[in-house]
């Protein structure tokens, strides 16, 4: 899945507000107790076509049952998404609801759109209600203050335990025209988003219709969003937007899907790779891709348990080569293993294969996995041709302190 | 599953010899570096009915595929079992298999039995080759050292990273006469057995058919070896062994079955529960109970799922009352879950129930979580009557120090 014959696609600076007739600000607020920004606004020119993925996780968040609720009474268009981290909004019943409902009406009234054009996402602790207080005074503070140079105020004030902003851009070129993709995301911690990642953001300044948006959406994160792991917990506030401006005139069809496509993966990918990389304690990423499956959903399954693994995930922090852990892994995954045609490979060196370790190769994979950014593959041996990459980060000490002081 | 009304348990001295007619020992014979014991054996006096359940692993290893092939070729007889400790045999290919089987026939011959009388179980590194000299040298030793006493120098020398040896026995009174069961296990890290715990060996004095300490083999583990986690992941040479001496004379059938079920339940309950309680890096013992749920398998798979979640187990080590978590967790575990009638009860406290926080108890809570045996619940608020428990530990850096140094 590289870029197709007349596109091409090249990184630029500019983050989410690099495609043209987009908007951003990100201020402090007062939510988070420690004085960091902690208010996100992220608006078009007018309603524009939108999509999102929320996450699978039935405890789902107040924020995302008005975001879904809008999304379906706009028809896939929305104006303005407004962000607060530092307080998740879950769990936190009808009162919750009714505080997510009045953060979309404040803000649709101040930049003067309807309030089902306005999109609402929440990060931060679960189960406490958000300072409304807060936010009645924040928001027109934030909407003063949106600017087409935005992206990176805006990058920073979704963040909770992210240790870096992630904001990425590309252009892409197509022999009619040239469009541009952006995108910010957050997430450290509990992720494992599967239908989508703690909160990505997307824009596009081509011309599309949200039907075509919502199926580039979901394809993307096929293989970005849905394919990292920090630590296997899909989380209640789980979620991806993708807004699309028509600002560049270039209209997307079935015939140039592909570069849509192209231009969303290549945003999500680096977005998602940063979320790994800035993985709570995380000190590598991780690139585990099974390989040899007999379908598809095997070889995802079987790498999602590896890359899930915290016996795998502790001895790649330790540069420890012990590819028996990985076999363990895959073996007790549930899909077709078979030990005697399975094959282990850490970088460039396979450490196991038709049933036979090669350790004497153990001290030169031992110096490969002392890299911050590695590639193993774990080849079942079903005499299938699927595969499936999984990025994920290692386990640290750091992980444990840092979730077993996150409240207290 | 209490006592039945004609039967009393009560417990012994003796663990894996308590039951009349086994010897056992355990010496030390090099195969670990440390030089600390790693070669047990457990005798009976003759061929006596075995039972066993071995790891769903498909990357079995060696001595279980031997032991599974003897149980079958002696229709569930057995009268020797052989273990080593410090190197697991498994993903050691054909001279793997050929030295699992050489470890029988020396204890076959030693002992006087036929070597399909004889069962086989090693632990430690995976992929590493038995050091077979050694083990030629031991066994005669291991032979001569059996002893009606030996219960605690055998339960000892299966030891891994297990920071004490698990031994017990009771004694089960009914109305038929009285016998006894024994047993010991080991496992500390690459606990969630499923199936059956890393090594688990049950003996007992009743008279038993194979088909019969089969069916209650696999029914006490349901509820003990089967319902324990230390870290969510399966090991390739997970298995459990019964063998029953019939030395009491206390015959079991249908009707006394109870009796039969009862004393393995709580022997193997207490010996689950050391593992849980010396388990990698653990400081806590933790019963998570999921009720409300629709179905058996639904409250199983979510308190599964619970068990296992990374942030649970750090917010727990922590002493955080962080309910969220539970929440999300029994939340994304894909069984029915309705989050306004969930219910989360740390302790004796209700710290969340029909959508509401009740967060003023939070710190009554976080003294309760500085104990070390807790109990926490779960009500997925699905209006059922099913209920699982599952026992895990806390999770914790030492248990990162632990694996990420395991073989460097």
């Amino acid at each position: 899945m590289g870029t197709t014959e007349h596109t091409r696609v090249s990184p630029i600076d500019g983050g989410i507000t690099a495609p043209k007739g987009f908007r951003a600000s990100g201020i402090a607020w007062g939510i988070k107790a420690s004085g960091k920004p902690d208010l996100a606004l992220l608006a078009a020119d007018g309603p524009v076509a939108a999509a999102a993925i929320f996450t699978t996780n039935q405890a789902k968040a107040a924020p995302l049952l008005i975001s879904a609720e809008h999304l379906t009474s706009s028809h896939g268009h929305a104006q303005v998404i407004v962000t607060n981290s530092g307080c998740a909004n879950a769990c936190t019943g009808p009162q919750g609801l009714a505080d997510a409902r009045e953060m979309a009406v404040i803000t649709a009234n101040r930049i003067g759109c309807s309030p089902s054009h306005t999109l609402v996402a929440s990060t931060g602790v679960i189960g406490v209600n958000l300072r409304m207080d807060a936010l009645r005074a924040g928001i027109p503070n934030a909407v003063a203050a949106l600017s087409p140079d935005g992206h990176a105020d805006a990058a920073r004030a979704i963040m909770t335990t992210d240790p870096f902003p992630k904001s990425y851009a590309v252009e892409v070129i197509t022999s009619s025209g040239t469009f541009r993709v952006g995108g910010m995301a957050k997430g450290s911690g509990m992720i494992e988003p599967r239908m989508a990642t703690m909160l990505g953001y997307l824009t596009t300044d081509a011309v599309v219709e949200p039907s075509l948006l919502r199926r580039a959406l979901t394809d993307a994160s096929r293989y970005t969003f849905n394919a990292i792991t920090v630590d296997g917990e899909s989380s209640t506030n789980d979620c991806v937007f993708a807004l699309a401006s028509g600002a560049s005139g270039v209209v997307i069809d079935d015939d140039s899907y592909l570069a849509l496509f192209e231009g969303l993966r290549q945003v999500a990918l680096e977005l998602s790779l940063n979320i790994v990389r800035g993985g709570e304690g995380a000190t590598k990423l991780i690139a585990i891709t099974v390989s040899g499956a007999r379908s598809e959903d095997d070889a995802w399954t079987a790498a999602r348990v590896i890359a899930n693994s915290p016996l795998v995930k502790t001895a790649i922090h330790g540069a420890d080569p012990n590819w028996g852990r990985l076999i363990a892994a895959a073996g007790r995954s549930g899909v077709r293993f078979l030990l005697d045609h399975a094959l282990v490979r850490i970088g460039p060196l396979v450490l196991f294969s038709n049933g036979q370790p090669h350790d004497h190769l153990a001290p030169q994979a031992s110096d490969y996995l002392q890299g911050k950014e590695l590639e193993i593959e774990v080849n079942v041996g079903a005499g299938g041709t699927c595969r499936a990459t999984v990025y994920t980060c290692d386990l640290s000490a750091e992980y444990v302190k840092i979730n077993a002081e996150y409240r207290t």
